[in-house]
């Protein structure tokens, strides 16, 4: 990273990414995230008082970035197809890698942690909302199964990206692109109304 | 639980296993699980002379009862059905509830040490290899999709497995049975062969 360039909020956000996932929140300490951010214990201070208010930052991002992903489904002609997208769009930043490990050190820890876990599932609530809304208006027009109850769909949906993750943040040799072709035949054939032949 | 039928050994277990879910690893002291076991220092240090030979004993604990998941997988019939089944029982399993918060816990852990990940991912793959297996055989017999990649879909079916625990360890109040329709569902559209007029 560019030192020059990046603003040191964002270099203690980024550093503090990296040493959550290499050690774990209680593991990475205050001293490690200076190191690892190139700022000094005053600088870091000024800007975050303490390791939540780090956390509490990494979720603003993150919950930036989660937006951005289910936007599409916002106003899509056809939520179906926008999924299969957030799907492909999910796998490419699995294979990017750099916050899988985070993600499943931020779930352990938010069990433990209710001001985590509010932070983190703030984030998960407005995706699935957003998917939701969007699967409901593709059954008023045709698009989505009507007999499926699209709630539980989408939450198994939310499940099986969060337990990707994990599974790649364990086997980082996995190649999430291999799921692509399974990925797009499970939600199209999850979600469209079925032919009058299938059961 | 009756302490004058379970032997000391299995009693430490389940201890170290209420102990690590509330605490995590690195929280739970020898001390604590002592107390919870209602056992002494010397009795726990002579089954498990530390925290790694308890944490093994719980993947030893785990493989037993995921070969009896998946078991009924190895001589099924309908390997499909067999899977709706193995699915309904985890759900089960879920609302049960022990187990969810500590099956993350391990999930955390594994990342960062490598004898906790090859204990636990000896059993998914185990797991995993039972179902491939008899989606294979699923597949010569058209019950399954020939032209499913079938390796990938179970690989997304164990993902929305564990992501599910990961949900409900973080929202206890979450009803896990809610899924069961949408589950089977799933499970038929994506192994079944489609029907002609289905894409």
């Amino acid at each position: 990273m560019d030192e020059a360039v990046v603003p040191t909020r964002e270099r203690i956000v980024q550093a503090a990414m990296a040493c959550f996932a290499r050690s774990g929140f209680h593991g990475a300490s205050m001293q490690q995230i200076c190191a690892e951010a190139h700022v000094s214990p005053g600088a870091l201070y000024r800007h975050f008082p303490g390791k939540d208010t780090i956390i509490a930052a990494i979720a603003l991002a993150e919950r930036t970035r989660h937006a951005a992903f289910f936007d599409s489904m916002v106003s899509a002609d056809d939520p179906v197809e926008a999924l299969v997208g957030v799907g492909i769009g999910c796998l490419e930043a699995m294979l990017a890698g750099d916050t899988n490990v985070l993600s499943v050190e931020i779930t352990a820890e938010a069990i433990r942690n209710p001001d985590i876990r509010e932070s983190f599932m703030c984030n998960a609530r407005e995706a699935r909302e957003t998917m939701i809304a969007a699967m409901r208006r593709g059954q008023d027009r045709g698009l989505v199964d009507p007999a499926l109850d699209v709630e539980a769909a989408c939450d198994l949906m939310m499940a099986m990206g969060d337990g990707l993750i994990a599974h790649q943040a364990l086997n980082p040799g996995m190649s999430p692109t291999r799921f692509r072709p399974v990925l797009e035949t499970m939600v199209r054939r999850l979600f469209r109304p079925p032919s009058p032949a299938r059961p």
